[in-house]
């Protein structure tokens, strides 16, 4: 079943994957600060998914893929594209067990996520930082290496192995009013509807991005997906667009979509360096920057807020450019 | 008998301040990076201090001083002086009993450390960054407040407070070969001695100070206490000389004590920035460096490093001067 593209993943197939995947990944902490909490007026959990080996959450769907391979499809490696973070992850899982990885990546990546690629054995191939230019290069990727084809989110493995954050999440501060994710593609947030769903059904999920990508919350608002071809934000995880089995996640289950501009992304950031004391995306310090905006919303309230990530060029910090 | 300044903690008071201090503090996690265990051919495991919410493990002393306090004594309140965290970290002790907390810093404290002794309603006087000025200062503070002068490593509460980090990280590692923590004062290196001596007599203790405040060094191989009067270092946590208290359990229990460069120390920084993605200062950056001028002493062992804290200037980082 998970082996089919349109499949919708189950609360089985995640908790098929978490029992898959943990040996290879982090069961993360959750971090607080008396400080934010103040600051917000709500009750903030952050679960530190920058602490995965590879840095990001995205270790999960694709430790999740690479692992469910048979051993002759495994053969032939695996194969992706991505703006940063699930090539590093991707490169990572087929590391932990031996097989080729080929990524296709746009030119403008940071150096941090390229070097990480490539400090994983992943292959690069340079495509522009376009979603058509994107996908062109990869086709040619694909035919020629063969590899299994592990989209960064539009894929039921990718979505079931996501999706165990949020139960280790509700397991670890049990329960929450809200659970808040930045959304890009959106696969982070489908799994974690995925789990709420089932484990949490009165739990809101608020999905957060910013203005300037906001191609998901127009989704949400018209009802159908709108993609841009080529957003620009300083929150490089999230430039990507909602495809159908996000989509599905995403109409189906989010309470609300919320924006930030680039000047307040950024001074979430850096307040959450401080205070939290990680070192954590700007992509991650979306839903910070939203709470910031929305106080009322959240006063009172048991907020946990997946830290997506935290591979950053630490000589371009945005603060100091 | 702890309030006797020259009286010499036990294994006994540790346990004690531990009960005492556990409703205030945090169990900080313990953090591992398999790059960095690449790196160094050593198996390291970082016990996150500075994910205390006053951001240093100087909360721990600070608490037990605080909250050892009778009733009657406290209503005074507290009073210290400190290059930076201790008086953020006493301060927040203070404002958890609510009673004053006056201290002296000096002019060239990191301004992000004094945000922080306002922002728990620390009141700061001034001194030159000299031990000279600071020490004079002082005495005209607490002449004027009489509060309870809790120093910040030269006294058995805090010593005794210090320790219980060492009793978590062993708990938390099943053990450890070798652990480490930079030295200024030695209230961290003696709190280990203290709690290690008994729960593990043959771990080796090794302390880690920067070539240009080397005064723990000088002493360790002396024999008796070197103090400098205004060394210079990036390390600005470790800039205090040993005294009779911590020299007792330095000169009695530690194993050896290694030293840094400065750029050695921006290196490692900005490695554990990377790499284990947590905020933390250059004082606390030492260890790792010694670790990397020095692999073949720590190779195929398991190491305990302690993050000391994480109160940085984000708009100074070193390697972006």
């Amino acid at each position: 079943m998970l082996g089919n593209p349109m499949y919708i993943p189950t609360f089985d197939d995640m908790l098929e994957a978490h029992a898959r995947i943990e040996p290879y990944i982090n069961r993360t902490p959750v971090r607080t600060s008396a400080y934010l909490n103040e600051l917000t007026g709500a009750e903030l959990f952050f679960k530190c998914e920058n602490f995965q080996e590879p840095g990001a959450f995205k270790v999960r769907g694709a430790t999740n893929a690479v692992f469910g391979l048979s051993d002759e499809k495994a053969k032939l490696g695996v194969a992706t594209h991505s703006s940063g973070n699930h090539a590093s992850c991707l490169s990572y899982a087929a590391s932990r067990r031996g097989i080729p990885c080929n990524v296709v990546m746009p030119t403008t990546a940071p150096q941090a996520k390229k070097d990480t690629v490539r400090r994983y054995g992943g292959q690069i191939t340079e495509c522009e930082p376009s979603t058509t230019s994107r996908e062109a290069t990869f086709a040619e990727v694909q035919a020629r290496t063969g590899g299994d084809f592990v989209h960064p989110y539009n894929d039921p493995r990718v979505i079931a192995g996501q999706g165990t954050c949020a139960r280790e999440f509700m397991e670890q501060t049990d329960g929450l009013d809200i659970v808040m994710a930045p959304i890009g593609g959106g696969g982070m947030i489908s799994g974690t509807c995925l789990t709420l769903s089932h484990l949490a059904p009165e739990a809101q999920i608020i999905a957060a991005e910013p203005e300037q990508a906001d191609d998901a919350y127009r989704s949400f608002k018209a009802g159908y997906i709108i993609a841009d071809d080529a957003p620009k934000t300083i929150a490089d995880g999230l430039l990507v667009p909602l495809k159908d089995l996000t989509w599905h996640f995403v109409s189906n289950h989010v309470t609300d979509i919320i924006t930030a501009s680039e000047e307040e992304i950024i001074d979430a950031m850096k307040l959450t360096w401080k205070h939290l004391r990680v070192v954590m995306e700007a992509s991650s310090s979306v839903p910070l920057a939203t709470i910031l905006k929305n106080k009322d919303r959240f006063a009172g309230k048991r907020v946990g807020i997946i830290i997506t990530g935290g591979n950053v060029d630490l000589d371009k910090l945005p603060w100091t450019l």
